[in-house]
């Protein structure tokens, strides 16, 4: 069991602070079923939100997209970064819009990103992107080359200063709201996957494994 | 039909620009489809990434969350967001890792937000974010008082500078790679419902509204 995550006034909650903690495993446990992490950082006075594909290993998050060649050029240095990964897992329709809501479980993290320059680390981190993804995948696909590793920008930042925030539960309705005539309750919502499409250039002899097949993400 | 989404510097499409465009209407129907967004904003040095509730009203973005309340201070004078909604669509599992990828269709939007004052203005944005994630729920609902209006705090933002990113189809191995024995192919992913959960304190005689149960987000 790893020590909490840092409060810092920059991820005290402020508001329903019930709904939030800095307990480390349960941190990771939401990183670890997610499938995209949003990364905000700042360039100059512009702000920018982009999915990008990420992993934990270990305390540390690593990432991976569109986003990393943009910022190339200024990461020498180590680039100031939010990551967020949420996970919607319902409408809550209380009888007033007031106390409507989601259920959901986010953590927010902040740090500083670095590129990772040293090629094994490189393709360390590459497969635990994959395996993050697709666990099984990586031994059974064809692996990054020297010149891959060199066109790929992977970033690292290390896993400190974050903050959970869950809710749960049904809706919590006023008093004096109970007797309004509508229908309360949840609306859950999950991820779910669909059957394989195969590529369409491949034989149809080749049957998906069963990293395929029986997919899914790992549960709380 | 509505113009283009302006170029900028800040929203040009660097890396595969192929998988981009401007165009409006994709834009605010990959919007209308999603249920959360995720916004970016910077307090000092400090970058902010939150999930919050949103609605596009016309060519306006409406949002609504625990962020809204932690920046209502520094509101007064309109706060520089990016503003980010991702569909995540399936897992592209090449033969090589490089060219590994995934489906998704996303919009990142940047602007200056501020909050709403006036309280039917507020109101008509409380009604937009309920229709956007439950349509049919606004007038089956108790709508807010002035009470809570007031505690409520509701951004704007205009939609001017976005662009759009998706990705489609099947993987594109090279040609070498075409031979790797290892299944190539999509794991499609996608958001659904689970069968509504009603609030334990209401009575069982209460059926969940049709909106409820046939609950689905507009398709493109």
């Amino acid at each position: 069991m790893t020590a909490d995550l840092k409060q810092t006034p920059k991820n005290k909650l402020k508001r329903l602070p019930e709904r939030g903690s800095y307990d480390r495993e349960k941190a990771y446990a939401i990183l670890d079923e997610g499938l995209i992490c949003h990364a905000g950082f700042a360039m100059g006075e512009d702000i920018f939100v982009i999915p990008m594909a990420y992993a934990r290993m270990g305390d540390v998050l690593v990432m991976h997209g569109s986003v990393a060649s943009r910022l190339a050029k200024t990461l020498s240095t180590g680039i100031n970064m939010s990551v967020c990964v949420t996970h919607l897992d319902g409408l809550v329709l209380a009888r007033s819009q007031f106390e409507s809501s989601m259920n959901y479980r986010s953590v927010v993290a902040f740090g500083n990103a670095v590129a990772i320059i040293d090629e094994d680390e490189k393709n360390q981190a590459l497969k635990a992107l994959t395996e993050h993804l697709v666990p099984g995948r990586w031994s059974d696909s064809r692996q990054p080359n020297r010149k891959e590793l060199g066109a790929t920008t992977v970033l690292t930042m290390p896993l400190q200063e974050a903050s959970i925030k869950v809710r749960t539960g049904p809706p919590k309705d006023l008093e004096k709201d109970m007797d309004f005539p509508s229908w309360a309750g949840v609306v859950p919502l999950k991820v779910v996957t669909g059957t394989p499409i195969p590529d369409p250039t491949q034989d149809s002899s080749v049957t998906p494994p069963e990293y395929v097949t029986n997919y899914q993400r790992p549960t709380r």
